[in-house]
């Protein structure tokens, strides 16, 4: 139970360091007969890929996918999809100064201590590299359900915060500016501010929000594995990820029951929308909206101390080719995250 | 995989519903010879049930837990722990006005819709009297782990906020008042407004915050089953919540990685803890702590409209016993499940 | 991953030791909306339980089943039924003289090294009283699957072989006699087998075959999980089991490929079956049968030599109420466990 | 849920069909710090290739394993093991008769129905080619328990019975002969025996044997998960399987109470060893041994009537390569397949 699947009836499995020979995976429980669009996929892969703009990591990897099974003659079989990524751009020599070295608020400390040992090219599998497999599954997922539309973007870049919310917004602008914000003013500051951070050295946090729509009703089971609850498992399994929430979320907790409840109309659609499209952890069909916080990226290019494997505190300058903030790329991983959930969902309904 | 069941290697499944003659569960995987203080047990379950004090439901429960099996001359014998939780005061007619009625923001809805027709009474499954079985496993997983410590308060009611970090408070004060928020003076706030807003009729939302000391280092898997993401799940999957945040939460995506990155003393601790005590989803021997955001109580005693089975609109009033807050009995539960996610992982790393 | 639960959709977790305070279970995954004929679950558990003809164990237990939840005006709600089975007739004294000691052939050896300390009562975990757990869990699993026929009977007690297949066999003759054995000739000489060999202090092994009808082809997952592979397990899992064979079984291995194929005809269906109904691990719509074999039961009335804690050889003779013969109440506890593996296999085979 | 990975905590995910890329695999909870010996790996890949000798499938394929990931500097890391074996002699050609067709005892009717269509090149994923991926898992499984003895070989090809037990043979003989026999004047008659089958355009069943030494006290799990169903289980997974039986076996059933039980020696071994090794689902520390069933391969170099998917009824002639009897190449398979169980119940059982 080491931690890398996701899902029980459309299950992705991944394995792959940054800097190994591949990345890949296993989606298993794909159903039979469905035609893919390789070139959505491709697509999905490119909206993650280093190096797409200029305020991404300059790290140069085609991120070409090669399937190898569970597809013939254009559509799957039923059997499980495996696939690799290459890696072609490892830069190991990049990493050989954190060999001994574990870098502040990354995984190096820890994997030493959890395994005894760690591959430390590229932070190995604590790397957000392996978000490619997942982004792959989730473009798979996303063509199982073509009626239902995912649509992430950027709402916040460290205190810059679009101040519409998503019913105002126009989500096909999404993909215009490399931000991913759909509101061109504030994607102009918030690409602004980020060459900025850069310009410092430094990195920023940022805020996804995420919109579903056109959901059927009855997606998610009670109790434990609640829609949100999977929902907000899979958003806090992306790396730096430190918050989670849904429908009226964290404003929710100050508010009055009376002003909570979501009104019905006749046809059991409701007149608001704070739950989120979610009762009691089953959809609802009112769309799904949630937030998602991610950190500033830990690695900056600034001298920091370091812990070296002798208990020694020496400084270190962060190398290697790093985002100054993730939440432009985390848009994509953020919706293949989404679509793995709702697809393992579509299929767990079906057996009612 | 219907979701009623939660953990790898310790393993709880609930059953039961708010008005059925019993709640219950199993407990599997609770390793052997551990001598069980009941008496511990109990004070969980005492601390999580109804009429407890003025500020909650006023329904009367024993909430006495029945052992069947797995426990052998008082202590854990390895196999499962069967235990039952018998309802005593079932007052269904309380709830004949919902049989054709969908409440607004509850699950009566979703239900009728999955899964055909529902147990009306009471929410049947979607009742938070489900939560009972959660503190038993929980109070047991906690004996499992004596070294580490749980503790959970009330830092929010509606718009009350408690304005200090954990550092700044005596957690054992948290049992002192019915609020359970250590700080004094907040909690006598909380309560005062707790009850005007009932005396609305009305009911309001809260957070409760959640600190776990004296972890070691490893717990937590990479990739999907990060120690954070099962907390975020484990605590999502409490009715009621909207969102998770540990560490630095939402806060964070407004830091610089200069300002968040947490450096290292020589013995590996950190002199800051902005990343909560994880590190790519593995305890790193700091304090983890997290934050819970609860909406409020769906019913209130005001009257509202409602949908009923006809798609017709109707007035209701709530009737029932309801919390009109419910985080004071949410401490114990968010504690159960914080403990039941680290004897999974407790388990998980000795297999390492 | 303590071993308590079967199946993934369909699934059963049960406790209870033999002589606790009750057995029960929880199935997670039944579909709504199946109206339960409780009487047929009684007959069920009637033909399993103790005490039911005179070559049978003699311990008195009712096995009244309590449902305590997922039941709804007498129709399954889709959310878990939880069930206990009350332990009355304890005679817990019958067993102090194994407190101390290991009988040869039964589970306390290995239980006291594994967990450090046993329920010695009944053989506690080890008993095939949890038996009773699985026919509950495949009385409703039955239900779930009205037009799948399932009966097994006896075919061997100890070398007694019933020399017919079982299409040259009248199914619905199996409950005639105490044996279970459709073959009136044959039954009567197991049961004078069974009388002598009781009459010896002795008990004896025998075969329990199953036969399912109009079984809708696709049941069962390519590779791991396939239909055969998890029958096997599941009858593997019943006490006493030392061998699980499927069409043509351990002959098949004898034969040449020319002689064994199955041979089409036009509609799908298969001129000879040495399938067994199965082709890759999927049902193909033809009969499914195999043979389970079990040991004698290890307690026996005669003086045999046993192993103490102290490693001191000494000598014990059995106590306790046994059956002479296992395969007659077997053969419930067979078809119950082929009901759960096809109820999961069913609502997998939906998700395609 | 599609039936692709085995194991709990030593999970193996596999992928890949006959003729497709490539096959590989992901083994998921293999412990840190194993250095691994590649070549035995190659050896045993060896032991299973096609090739191999003159009474074996003549397809060649070098079987050549490629780590991907979850290796550094030659030693395992404790993240998954992604690895992939390229199809290099795709002779997809061989196979465009049954594109159309269903083949007699194959899988090919049933994954129409299920699926809808198939990847009918060489069987597709039900093909025997699958296992190459188990063997690769089987033998890093057997580097993780270096001190557990896992031994299969061949006792029977068709009616020629090895007549010996395996206390009576030098299993370090299996190797020296191409049938994998480990008695010489065995292992000639069985030679001889698939030469005529093969000469006859025919295949033939038969039997591997399989002997586990050295396995510690308390590896399996009580109830559902016991040692021998999760061997019968993976036993039953591997293609063409029929039968499976340990210890006494299928003569069990024949024998009474006073023969079958094994007495104890002060030490806790026994003196006979009918059990096989387990009670109650758990090692006892004694020799572990069970038989799998093959049945004869289905495809033969003969003319036999196959089904059109018109429903019409056509000759056939074989085509393709293939064995004349599987056991010599299934013996690896089936110890590999052992190894995984192992490995899994291994770490399981720190957990205690």
């Amino acid at each position: 139970m080491a931690g890398n699947s996701y899902g029980t009836l459309y299950k992705i499995t991944t394995f792959g360091e940054s800097h190994g020979e591949a990345l890949g995976g296993i989606i298993d429980g794909c159903p039979s007969g469905i035609t893919l669009d390789f070139e959505a996929i491709e697509t999905e892969m490119a909206r993650r890929k280093p190096g797409q703009s200029a305020i991404v990591t300059q790290r140069k990897e085609p991120d070409a996918v090669q399937f190898l099974s569970g597809i013939f003659e254009g559509k799957t079989t039923g059997t499980p999809i495996g696939f690799i990524i290459p890696n072609t751009n490892q830069k190991s020599d990049d990493y050989s100064h954190i060999k001994d070295n574990y870098r502040p608020s990354h995984a190096d400390y820890v994997y030493d201590q959890k395994y005894g040992f760690r591959d430390y090219r590229g932070g190995g599998r604590s790397s957000a590299r392996e978000t490619a497999s997942r982004v792959v599954a989730g473009a798979i997922a996303k063509q199982m359900l073509p009626e239902i539309k995912i649509n992430a973007y950027v709402s916040s870049v460290g205190p810059i915060h679009l101040d519409k919310n998503y019913k105002e917004l126009d989500l096909s602008l999404t993909e215009n500016n490399p931000v991913r914000c759909p509101d061109e003013a504030a994607a102009v500051k918030m690409e602004e501010y980020i060459r900025e951070i850069r310009k410092q050295g430094d990195t920023v946090g940022g805020i996804v929000t995420c919109v579903i729509q056109n959901v059927p009703v009855g997606l998610g089971e009670p109790v434990f594995d609640k829609l949100h609850a999977e929902l907000g498992k899979a958003m806090l399994s992306i790396n730096a990820v430190k918050g989670f929430e849904y429908g009226s979320g964290f404003a929710g907790a100050e508010m009055k029951g009376s002003q909570h409840n979501d009104l019905y109309n006749p046809d059991g659609t409701t007149q608001t929308n704070l739950s989120g499209g979610i009762q009691g952890g089953i959809s609802n069909g009112m769309d799904i909206y949630f937030k998602v916080a991610f950190k500033p990226v830990a690695t900056i290019m600034q001298t920091q101390d370091s812990l070296n494997n002798k208990g020694e505190i020496t400084p270190m300058t962060g190398k290697g080719r790093h985002d100054p903030c993730v939440v432009p790329r985390a848009v994509p991983i953020v919706e293949a995250m989404a679509a793995i959930v709702l697809a393992d969902f579509y299929l767990i309904n079906k057996t009612y």
